[in-house]
């Protein structure tokens, strides 16, 4: 039975991504589900050999990337993205039964998901103290071990631990979503779909303008960059690592290009190509015409 | 007396950092110090009026930018940065008086805090539960209080507070530093100092390579970007604001010229020009010489 | 009494280009027509003090560039291009009074005239021996001298020498025309008409990428280029002058902005801004709403 | 016995230039030489099945591009370069046997010799008038039949008619050379050698930016081209074809990749990829360990 860490513990987001995968048939049996505690600890467990695969998430609509999923996939040997999905994110607010909104004085909230229920907590609890929970799931826990008295959560971590919704859907951004990956050891790229997604990782030369030359690289061949993203290597200040992701996959043939056009004068870590959950932006066009074509010359038949 | 709002309680970094304009003279008389509780809070209080400037965290050398500055200099009336400082950033692990390391169950720290002290708290309170707490400041309060037996904190969060310091200069990553801001709002912009750096927020046409095309303004131009971030803008899925950081001042001709270029396609956000608190790239050349020549040319005196 | 040079003997396409512009009020009284036997020669006669102004081919239709005038205005002190003119080109073919077609043995053609009209001439005259003349109107000296039968020429020649036409409007090429220029010393650029043409000569580091980069300054200022020639700098094999057209006019701030970037990497020899003949490309945009926007950033008063 | 034809009559540089191909042994067995009147001609006799192969002057030192070879390669059914040789170009003036300086009235020259010999003329025979001749060897006929006095014309041209050689090594330019190309119809490329050249004609889209976007293709791949020529396409006023030609051989990964680049927005006619008489600039870099670090990705291999 492959055993899967995701970002826990029960009831978060996180793990409803993981049962989503398990739902779609991406595993060919029934897994045992390893909660980590954040998550760089998920992906830790998988470099250790621990479990085979890990579920993190890595972009929210609201917030955008997730800064703990990019640092921990930059750093420590090469992993490799083998599927993604998106959840729509909106939080329930439990109690434990028979509390009433106007008996609240405390609220538990991740941080990340008070960001995202500001407007919300003003408007239907405002004199209630924010507590800042460990996780989506750990505010339902504060709520039933009595540390605050409400909890920004979701339905799965208050039905599991017998709280009350105070309410449900709440989030001040309509249509706030969150992708989540399945993350594994470095494998054979899953095959081309024709809607997919890659990712890679640059560290550029310290010279002006090699970061201008690696989107280059895609905006020539007309492969569409959907993220980019600066982070600190946290080794000399200034210094950064690059992520971007395109439409394609490593085996359509300009995205290949590509990355060996970076691979020339950036060290790249190929984070895996997969297919993506929607259309997100203008797949590479095919090469297979341009390639006919040049045949044709070598040839010599080639007559226009 | 102006009153300059700052992200607190009392004793944060960023209160440190408000102390340490106040030493450099850049306000002309003592100012008042206003706490809020969060860098969004403080920006908000400026845009109300309630206070003149505000301090906030910008970027840290260890976590990168500081999203909710970021997206809270995106969003509102546009607000202008007028100075920066950086700080070290170390952490001083308080308790209260006697308490020693090996009585240490629980561990308040702000998240941000927490990340970058992981390791040290692997190494030394390996069995501690860690618990969210709001600032660094807060850390301390929270041991104060008697929620928490230590706290991740500063030197002078614990001191206002009559704590013990269990240990100083804590960071897992040597010279790690913070950046923050002072912010205003709009006004003319200080004088070039050939030390300096200026902030815009793009909205770019969401046509395929028109990120490239702003960075190319820069790069053609031998601008130095040294920064450049995306961020959701929370209303549609998939698209994003982009913070960019250039070395120079609006008054190099070549940054003025580039930032009519983006004009000429995009939104552009002026966040300000203000002094670099330290070299951080190479400076615009001067256009002087081309103006001459070109004024020669105009007048017919350019004879080769 | 201005002095003007043209590329003659009398009767060439290009005194009939001189008697253009002076019909079009170009020189504000009546001017002494100055004959020199080739293009360089006319501008030497005008580095030489001798006249004023001179008039030379620059570009055909059909032919294209006229080399010898771009490569006598890329070296020597800079001359500079004040106005431009077109004239439709078709030729006259001449003979002495009494000839027909069917007498013509020989026929004299200025060779970039005989290339116009082979076809002509293979259908016409398939049987007669073509014989090189210095220019057009030799063509039609050479008749009147009986060293051949019939001249590729024009109108104007053979009327003057007493020929009669034995074919009029002849070209393979429906439409041909060239464009003249007249050229003086250096002196204030003509003012701005809206519908301008700029040229300029480069000598380009010897580094890849250079003329890319050239040409990227105009490109990224949506500059149009209408115009460029390698022409070799007859110094060391494999260097060339890059001769530049673009729409626009050196008082156009984006072309203003384009001329000082390549001024700081390349050696730039300014022929002039001058009025076009008639629309030839976009215009640049005017840059006056992006330099009121940048005005009002630097004061502080932007809003968004 | 193949026949090759050429730039004629007997004695011209290009006759030379094929007897240099002969000499190396392009040629499998001995050819026929046939005598065109101009480069035009020569390659009509090429597309007309007449002739198997063709040499044709492309390139001048001194003159840069040579017109009508360019414009007949660009229109007609595709030809393809085979290969390339240079000659140092320098003249002999001849004459008939007991001529002296002092009694030469009149010099008889191909219009593009003429202008390479110009000075000399001046200072040597300041007094003779100078008459058009067809070609090189063209002027030493002239001087055999009484035409002229003297002739700008090649040392073989002059021994074969018998004539004396007033002057050798006449040239303005020091170390002025001619490329010439052979010329066939299109066949399988010749084998790439490391010093090879490809040449493409274009045609672009009429679109701001696009040549640019052309000479991108080759310059984001460090591809070094070392010609570039527009040429009217004598369909439409300021219309052109773009001559390009780049270090490299279609075989080279690089320079395949830049070609189908250039496929997919705009016209391109391949006109080869030969062996380069010499260095001509730097060589394209090699994708082998590109596309091996490629592979590994795919298979999951790659680590870092």
């Amino acid at each position: 039975m492959p055993r899967i860490a995701y970002f826990g513990p029960t009831g978060t987001f996180t793990e409803m991504a993981l049962a989503r995968f398990e739902e779609l048939g991406i595993f060919d049996e029934p897994v045992e589900r390893v909660s980590a505690t954040n998550p760089p600890a998920a992906l830790q467990l998988l470099r250790d050999g621990e479990v085979t695969g890990a579920v993190v998430p890595i972009e929210s609509s609201v917030e955008g990337s997730v800064p703990p999923t990019m640092d921990a996939l930059a750093l420590g040997p090469r992993l490799q993205i083998l599927a993604e999905i998106e959840l729509d994110v909106a939080f329930t607010v439990v109690a434990r039964p028979g509390t009433t909104l106007g008996q609240v004085r405390t609220v538990g909230a991740y941080p990340v998901a008070g960001a995202q229920v500001r407007q919300w907590l003003a408007e239907h609890l405002p004199a209630a103290e924010v507590v800042a929970s460990s996780s989506n799931a750990g505010a339902a826990e504060d709520v039933a071990s009595g540390k605050v008295d409400a909890g920004v959560s979701t339905a799965l971590a208050g039905r599991r631990l017998g709280l009350d919704a105070l309410a449900d859907g709440v989030a001040d951004f309509a249509g706030a979503r969150t992708r989540f990956v399945l993350v594994g050891r470095p494998a054979p790229v899953p095959e081309r779909t024709g809607c997919d997604r890659t990712s890679v990782i640059l560290q550029l030369p310290n010279e002006p303008g090699s970061l201008v030359r690696a989107m280059t690289e895609f905006a020539t061949r007309g492969i569409d960059l959907t993220r980019i993203e600066s982070r600190p290597t946290r080794r000399e200040y200034g210094t950064y690592f690059f992520h971007l992701d395109c439409v394609g996959h490593v085996d359509d043939a300009l995205v290949a290009e590509a990355l060996k056009a970076l691979h020339r004068f950036a060290h790249v870590r190929f984070l895996g190509s997969w297919a993506a959950v929607s259309e997100h932006g203008v797949p590479p066009v095919s090469d297979d015409d341009d390639e006919k074509w040049l045949q044709q010359l070598r040839r010599g038949e080639e007559q226009s």
